[in-house]
C-alpha cells in the first residue's frame, strides 16, 4: 500500500484554529497531519500601483518556512539574501487561487495581504496554507463586513487545496513528504467550494502519465477539496 | 471568434532553423507566429554536486527575455540584481519538462544546460522555449553520440508545449499576447512525441473553469503537440 | 503608575512548552505576556571553519519576527533582501550569551543553532528568545547525553534575559511594547542561573541616566532573571 | 601575418540588416564577421530627474552577452546578482559615445534606450555595439520626424567605432577574437562621420606603446571607421 | 600587568586634530594611541521621513574602516555587498549615543551625518568614533549658530566613550587591540560631560563578571570619559 | 584663461608622504593640490586562481572615496550594496596600469593589492591614486627584496598618470574639478618614467576633437608625468 498506511483516497486529519494571532484582523493554525502552516491576513486601506483609482481591491500572499520546520534545517532565506524560486512559486500560487474566489469590485480599494508560515511541514505544506489562508481572508473580510466598511460579501466561495500523485502506479490522495519524494508524478488542485476548478497544476518529475490518470487524480482531488471545504465551513462558523 | 482571426483549433505557423549560433554543441531559432526564441545547448563534463558519483547525467535550462523583445521595454534583469518571480518559474518549468524525455543513466555523468533567450514576444514564449530547446538538446546529443561519448540513445520521446486557454467561453489553441491578455483561464501542456502527459499547469486568473472544459483543452494540446512533434522531426531530420 | 497595571517589580505571566516541533533535537514555544516566541535547536555534527580541528564546539543563533507578530505588517526579510541591523544585533546578542553558559570543550567539534523566531510580540522578544533559546538547547544537549555523544554536561548553568527601564523616572522591570515605546531609558540583562552577569546593555534614546539609578536596575534584573529560571528548571525537568 | 590572415589594414566584411524587432522603434542586426549583435532603440517621452524641465533629451544605452555568444558557457548576469564590470564599462561607452552624435536640444524632452545584445561573439562587441546602435538610434528618429514630433534633425553625424591594436610589434585594424587575446596593446577609436574623434581608449595589458605606435593606429582607425560609416549610410537609406 | 605596559587606569595618548576635511560642515582627525578615526559632520536641511513636519532635527552616523587600517587586509565593505553586522552595530551606537547630547527640538528640521572612517586601528575604534564624532558635530552646529540658522545651543553636553575590559581578573581602561582579543569581558561606557550615563555595553565572551567587577570597571570609565571631555574641549575651543 | 588661475601647462602642487599606515607594507598619503588620496599596498603570499602554478604574481587595486571627500556627502557605496560604475572602472584601470610596470615573474607567485581611499576630492582623483599607488606599491616591494624574497627588482619603471583636457578651446594639464566640470573633452595619460604610454582614455561629453588637438594633450600629458615621476623618486629614495 501507500507508505503512510492510509487508504488511496484518505486523506490526513485536519484541524484549524482560529484567532491565533492577537494583531492580525483574520489568522488560523492550520494543521494538516504533521504539515502545521500558521496564516494570517493584513489589512491595509492602499492598493498597488497597478490598480490604484480602479476601484478594486487586491489579495496578496507571502509564504516562509521555519528553518526547522523541516526533517534537516534549512537556511534561513532572509540570510541568504532574497526568496529562493520555490518560495516565489508558491506565493504567487496562494494569491492568484484567493483572487480567484475574491470579488475584487466588492471588496473596494483595499488589499489583505495573507501571510502562510509553516511551523512543521511533512508535504503538502502550499495546499495547507492555501485552505488556511482562505480562513484568515474570511476571517478579515467578517470584520470588514461587522464594521460596514463593505458592504455585499466580497468572497464568491471557498477556495481549497489538496495535492494527488501517483505512487508504485496507483493514484493517491494527499500525500505526506515521504509519499511526495517517492512519487514521480504529483500536482496540486485548487478548487473552489462549488466545484469550479481554479488551477490545476501536474508535473512529472522523471516520469509521465495518461489521460486516464488524470482523470482519476481529479477525481480523487474533488473528494478531498470536499472535506477540506467542510473543515473551513466549521472553522468560521 | 477569435482576435487573431485563427479557427479555434489553429496553430499559427512555426519554423525552427538549426546551427544559428556557432560555439554552441546545438542551437536552433524556434519561430511561433511573432514569438522568436533562440535556443541553444551547452555541454559540460560535470555534474551538479547532488548526482555527483551516481553514473547519471544532468539538464537544466535558463530563461531570458531581451529588454525590447516587448511591446514596451522591460527592465533588463540583469540591472535589478535578480531573476524575477517568472523568469525563476518559467526555467525550471523548461528544465524539468526537458528532464521528462531524458535517459539520464543513458546520457552518462555530464550536464547539458538549455539557453532560451526570447529575441521577440508575442504570446507563449514558455512553450516555443521548450519545443526549440529540445531541438538544441537533441543536435547536442548527435553531437556526442557521433563522437561516441555516449552509445545509447539517452533522447526517449520529444518534448514540445503549447497554450491553450478559454476566451469569451471558447477553447482556444496557441494563444497569442492579445489573446493570452484577454484570456481569464490559460494553460501550458507538456507532452512527449509518444502522446504521454509530462505537465499540466491551467490557471484561472478571476475565473474559473469546469472539468468539461478541462478535456476539450486536452483535445486541443493533443492537437497542437502533434503538429509541433513533427517541425522537430523535420528540423533534426 | 505603570501603563500595563503591574506593579513596578512584576513580572508578565510566563510559560514554556516543550517539544512543540518534532524535527527539531530541542524545542519549545516561550510566552511571555503576549510575547510568543517558537525556538529550536538543529544539532550539525560540524563546525565553522575557524574553529576546525580545536575540539571545541559551537552554538549559534538566528532570530526572525513572522510579518504579521507586530501590530502592523512588517515587510518580510526575505523580501527585502537581507536582514535588518536590528535582527543582525539580537541574534548575535543572544549567540554570545547562550555560549556564556556552555562548556565549549566538553560539547566537543559539533554546532547547535538556536533559532528564535517570534510569533507574535508585545515588547521584550530578544529576552523572551534567550530564555526560550535555553531551553530548546538544554533539550539538545539533554539528547546528544543520553546518547552517550556527550560525557560531561557542556551546559554550566542557565542563561536567561531580562528587560529593565526607566519610565516617568521609575524603574520597571519586564516592559511590554507600551511601556516600551515610552520608556526614555531601557536594556537588556542577561544572567546566569548562578548570578554571574554574562552581559548588560543600556541604553538612552534621547535621555540619560544616573549610577544610582542603574544599580536600582540591576536588582529588578536579578529579581527577574531568578523567575525566568524557575521557569526554565521546571520546563526541563 | 596575422593569425585571420588578413591584410594588417583588412576590416572583416560587415552587413547591418534593419528592421529585425517588431516592437521596437528601431532595430537592427549587425554583423561584424562572426561578431552578431542585434541593436534596439526604445523611446520614451520622459527623461531621467537630472535634465527634467532641461527642455533636453537623453541617450542611454545597455549591453547584454546572451551566455553561449561566447565559446565556452559564461553565467548570466541576471543570475549573477548584478552586471559584471565589464559590461557596466562597455554600455557606459556606447552611451556616451552615441551621445557625442546627438544634439539633445533638438530631441527635446525624451529618452531613446539602445540596447545592444550580443548573440555572438568573436572580438570587437563594443565597436559593433556602437555602430550598429546608431543604426537603431537613427531609425528611431527618423520615426520622430516623420511623425512631425522632431522638426530638426538631432543627429549631427554618424557614430561608429573600431579596434586597433598591436600584434608581434605590427598596429592590425579590426582584431577578432583570437587576434584581440593575443595582442599586448589594442584599444578603441570612436569617430563621427565627420572625421571627428569621440572617445579613445587606448591600453596596454603588460606592455606599452609608443607615440608613433599611437599615430598609425589612428591612421587605421580612420580607415576603418570610413567604411563603416559608408555601411551605416546604405542600411538607413 | 597588562600587555602594553600602561597602568590599569591609564589611558592612551589622545589627539584631535580639527578642520582636516575641506568640504564637511565640521570635521576632526582623531588619534587614541594607534587607533586613528577621521570624522566629519555633513548637514542637510531635510531629515528622515518619520519626523518630517515635526520641527525635530536628527543626528545620524555612519562608520567603515580601510581595508587595510587593520593588521591584515580586511575585505572593502563595498565589495562584499553589504555593511557587516559588526559595522551596523557600531554605527547604530554612534548614532543614538550622539542625539543622546542633542536637543533636536533646538536643532530644528535639519539632519546631521556624522561619519567615521578608521584609517588605522588599534582597539577602541567605536569609542574613538564617538569621541572625535561629536567633535565633528559640535564644529557644525558652531557653523549653525554663527549663521544665525540655530538661535539656542542644541548640544546639551559633550558625548565621549571607552572601552574597559577584565584582563586576567584584573579591570582595565582602553584596551588596545592585544588587550582587547584576550579579555574575556569587555565593554563600551558612553557618558555625557556632565557624568550622566548614555549608553553601558558589557559583555563576556565565553565567561562572566560579577556586580562587584561591573563597579569597578564603571569607576574605570569615569575616570577615562573625563579625561576625553577634556581633550574634546580643547580641541574645539 | 582657466578658472584655477594656473597657466595652461601647469600642474597643481604635489607632495607625497611615505609611512602613514603602520600595518601596510607600503603607504603613502599624496596630495595634488586639494585632492588627497591614501594609498596602501598589502602583500599576500597567494595569487588568483587563473594564475596559480604559473609562477607569476599579481598586483590588483581597489578605490573608494569617504562620502565627505566630495562637495555634498556621497552615499556610501557600502550602504548601497555595490560599487558604483565609475568606482569599478577606476580601479580595474588602476591595477593595469601598475601592471603595465610590472616584470610579474619576477614578483613570484604573490599578490599585492594596492588600495586608494580618496579623503578628500578636487579632480583628478584617479590620476593621483595611480601615481601615489605606485609609490606604495615600490615601498611594498622594496621591504620584499630587503628581505631576500625577491631577488630581481620587479618594478620596471614608474607609473604615473595626469589628466588633460579642452577647455574653452585650450588643452589644459592636471583639470582642478570646477575645470573637469567644464571642460566637454577630456582624459587621462598613463605613462611609464620612460616615457613609454600605457593607458589614453579621452572622451568627449557632448563635444569632439581633432587628432591636432589630441598631440597638444599629448604633449602636456608628458609635461606633466615627468614632474610626478620626478616627486615619485623623491619620496620612495
Amino acid at each position: 500500500m501507500r507508505p503512510s498506511g492510509r487508504n488511496l483516497s484518505e486523506m490526513r486529519p485536519v484541524s484549524i484554529e482560529t484567532g491565533v494571532m492577537r494583531h492580525a484582523e483574520g489568522s488560523c493554525l492550520i494543521k494538516v497531519g504533521h504539515t502545521h502552516v500558521l496564516c494570517s491576513a493584513s489589512l491595509e486601506e492602499r492598493v498597488p500601483p497597478f490598480i490604484k483609482g480602479s476601484g478594486q481591491g487586491w489579495v496578496t500572499a507571502e509564504y516562509g518556512m521555519l528553518p526547522r520546520s523541516t526533517s534537516s534545517r534549512m537556511r534561513r532565506e532572509a540570510t541568504s539574501g532574497k526568496q529562493g524560486g520555490r518560495t516565489v512559486e508558491i506565493q504567487r500560487l496562494i494569491g492568484r487561487s484567493l483572487r480567484a474566489g475574491v470579488d475584487r469590485q466588492a471588496l473596494g480599494e483595499r488589499q489583505i495581504t495573507v501571510d502562510c508560515d509553516v511551523l512543521q511541514a511533512d508535504g503538502g505544506t502550499r495546499c495547507a496554507a492555501i485552505t488556511g489562508g482562505w480562513v484568515a481572508l474570511r476571517l478579515a473580510v467578517n470584520k470588514l463586513m461587522k464594521a460596514g466598511d463593505v458592504k455585499t460579501d466580497p468572497l464568491i466561495s471557498e477556495v481549497a487545496a489538496v495535492s494527488c500523485g501517483i505512487y508504485a502506479g496507483q493514484p493517491l490522495l494527499d500525500l505526506d513528504y515521504p509519499e511526495d519524494s517517492e512519487a514521480g508524478v504529483d500536482g496540486n488542485f485548487i478548487l473552489r467550494g462549488d466545484g469550479q476548478l481554479i488551477e490545476i497544476q501536474m508535473s512529472a518529475e522523471g516520469a509521465t502519465f495518461s489521460r486516464a490518470q488524470m482523470a482519476e487524480l481529479m477525481d480523487l482531488a474533488e473528494t478531498g477539496v470536499s472535506q477540506l471545504v467542510e473543515a473551513q465551513r466549521k472553522a468560521v462558523a
